[in-house]
């Protein structure tokens, strides 16, 4: 028998998971073998459903396995209120340590030319759409402080202000418990810039 | 739809891995739906097949779907030598370490009364016949030098000797490029009293 053996072929298939290296692999598939068959199991046919199903919603273009995303379908939401996020992921991250009730748009990645990102990969045509609907009051572009997720954020504002919604970003600054000491010397000169007067 | 989605569903089946938590397993769900659905699908398929095929090996009840493992239908192995171990990761560590050409025996788990363990759950009848045979002349016993290893360790080479086979142990001491500061009181201690003569 040549075949490789399967604990080794599934020591290789972890690695597909991020920040999951040989030795965690390892660690990983024989924990499940000895411990955990059943929540292997599980997430095998969890996983093989997820990988065929889950697609983008038709709407804010998040991931879902439904024609539309549970947060497209609440009635609950401020139609009012569009946050244009980078990543599904971005989206959770807001999703979960903020109070945001309005709705979202993932572009999945940020305008990058040069690895052929334009603004129709990014679904940017779809968005002007749902702004020219005319339900958006206010967009708030949670791109990344990075180069291209400022130019990303430059030409949202520019789609918003085209048709009279207000673009807004969230605010930068000292980390609320960072110490000034370790901040990076860019988001400093910021915060110092844009620093507000003590009112109360 | 009350049903949980299947991103969801995913993210908690994945914390069925070890020191995979909920954050961890958020990034790996969508980075594998965002970037390598490949490497999700071949990973969901390769996991459903090992954790219904794999079982121990008849010989050395190691992990492996075949009926023995590659290591007992080696011909390249010596008989005379046997290592027994308490899992596959520390049979998996030998062999990436050491150039260890002998058979192993992996008895899951160490001697614990408390939890179940004996000597028939680890499998030490089928040890002693298989010591019984007459072609191992030297046990290595690798058991973790914790206090039920140590017991088990006690418990083996009592099997051995009664045999006739020549028990040995891994040798304990200073980790090579550990740094005697920091080593544990316990260990030193052992190093200290098992010094040995400098020849040259």
């Amino acid at each position: 028998m040549t075949q490789v053996p399967l604990l080794d072929q599934l020591i290789d298939a972890l690695r597909c998971l991020p920040g999951v290296g040989q030795k965690t692999a390892q660690r990983m598939a024989l924990q499940v073998l000895e411990r955990n068959r059943e929540g292997g199991r599980r997430l095998a046919r969890v996983l093989g459903e997820a990988v065929e199903r889950i697609g983008h919603c038709g709407r804010c273009r998040t991931l879902t396995e439904d024609p539309e995303c549970a947060i497209c379908r609440s009635g609950q939401r401020d139609d009012a209120l569009l946050c244009v996020v980078e990543t599904p992921s971005d989206l959770a991250a807001i999703e979960t340590a903020t109070g945001y009730r309005g709705r979202y748009f993932v572009m999945h990645g940020r305008l990058s030319p040069l690895d052929g990102l334009g603004p129709r990969e990014l679904g940017l045509d779809e968005l002007a759409r749902r702004l020219d609907a005319g339900e958006v009051r206010e967009m708030i572009i949670a791109t990344n402080p990075t180069v291209e997720g400022e130019a990303t954020a430059h030409y949202l504002a520019q789609l918003a202000r085209g048709r009279g919604i207000r673009p807004s970003r969230l605010a930068h600054g000292v980390p609320l418990g960072g110490e000034l000491e370790y901040i990076d010397r860019g988001t400093l000169a910021h915060a110092f810039g844009m620093r507000s007067e003590i009112t109360d």
